[in-house]
């Protein structure tokens, strides 16, 4: 699995004020992080921006890609912050992303199709709803692939979010349980592999208990790393998820097992 | 995912002193326990026995079935073990197990067949070996089903285990990388499901670091939930992988989650 970081978001506090004081420093720190970490990609997500859209976003990828080093996630639902975004990018940036809703298709789509990018496709459908089972999000997965590829965008540049819920939410389990077979069922969908995502912060976003919420992410990595996930987008301060993800990395990957190397907790 | 227990065994001090002094009161201890876990089934493997063979396998049966009064695995290798251990219950007991060895199909099959048992199928091929990769592991599946059907042994009757090595053999992360893959794929080989399991404890056997084995089962115990493994074959005193059993449960279950539910660590 793949690891791609969520911190730069508009809800962490740093964020907000290195945007409001126009301060690059915890930006970079963050990005710093991320390095260490060896994230794959940053995700950069600033909500909806109001004013001078293309300057900020600017700002944002400027003061992080040379420290940080990797790829970037474009999230945004306004396609001028993606233009930009694109545009300030060094490294070919990911689009975070589309699904069937009316706006995503007319213009966010065409983004990824004229700047040849990588998009992130939900399975939402044309209602913003995500279909509570598996085969329901599947139909979308389809119609999803169908629609790239008459914008022009091939099956391998699409990476499938089958997005996971809030656990609390009427029926979070059984949406999440249909996810991983989302997961398991989607290889017999198409000719070619595609790849698969997915937002592990989603889970616990209205958590009280942090222990808990490491558990539960943790649970979910290693339940991700069996259904072969392609990339796992998450807290990367979150240290019992980020052990998940090592631990299952030892104990599925191709090096000499140690006992040793297992962190326990 | 369904609990076994496996602490009824030999290799358990308390067994082997039950057995030297024909006291079972040892035993019984273990059924209590099993009992208080919710545990399904027993397995019962007292390794080979030499003398009175019939009348040591009786006498464990008949001290635990009542108190644990679940169904019981028979564990062993000698027919004549297997045949008194099936007249002795009282609840029809699961034979564990054939595989495509020689001695196995010759005087283990025919009994499930003429006692019309379950019986769990390991894949493992003539010269007794584990292929390494999922595809060989199939290909013995497919035998091994097949033998069963000649012999007049439904699929509904049979468990397949994969079979999970211990960490520490040469290859071993392969091996049981490919473990998971044979669960993922063996859905496809059959036209009707066929049921699964796995020996959790080989894992660990020669682990000399107790918390590390502890947190390697709960990481399968949770990558055998996302892959809907049915029977997990396990040491129940193991509180971590026991936690993790009822987290996956909790987690991708069918009741209102509650994060007060969730135990960490």
């Amino acid at each position: 699995m793949i690891l791609v970081a969520d911190n730069l978001h508009i809800m962490n506090p740093n964020v907000a004020k290195a945007l409001k004081e126009k301060n690059p420093l915890p930006l970079q720190k963050i990005a710093e992080r991320c390095k260490e970490a060896n994230v794959y990609a940053m995700d950069i997500n600033l909500g909806p921006l109001k004013r001078n859209t293309e300057g900020v976003i600017t700002f944002v990828i400027e003061a992080v890609q040379d420290i940080f080093g990797g790829r970037l996630l474009l999230d945004s639902v306004q396609p001028e912050v993606l233009k930009a975004g694109i545009a300030a990018c060094k490294r070919p940036p990911i689009i975070n992303g589309f699904s069937l809703e009316e706006a995503k298709m007319s213009f966010i789509l065409p983004l990824a199709a004229e700047y040849q990018t990588e998009i992130i496709g939900f399975l939402i459908n044309e209602k913003g709803q995500v279909p509570i089972t598996a085969e329901g999000r599947l139909e979308v997965a389809s119609r999803l692939l169908a629609k790239a590829e008459e914008c022009g965008i091939p099956l391998e540049r699409v990476i499938i979010d089958p997005v996971l819920v809030p656990l609390t939410w009427q029926d979070g389990t059984r949406y999440n349980h249909e996810f991983l077979e989302v997961i398991h069922l989607l290889p017999q969908l198409c000719e070619k592999p595609i790849r698969t995502i997915a937002g592990l912060s989603n889970l616990g976003a209205s958590s009280p208990d942090r222990a808990a919420r490491a558990t539960v992410e943790a649970t979910f990595i290693h339940m991700f790393a069996a259904l072969k996930l392609d990339y796992i987008l998450m807290d990367i301060t979150h240290k019992k998820a980020l052990n998940a993800l090592n631990l299952s990395q030892l104990l599925l990957g191709n090096k000499v097992f140690a006992w040793e190397e297992v962190k326990s907790g």
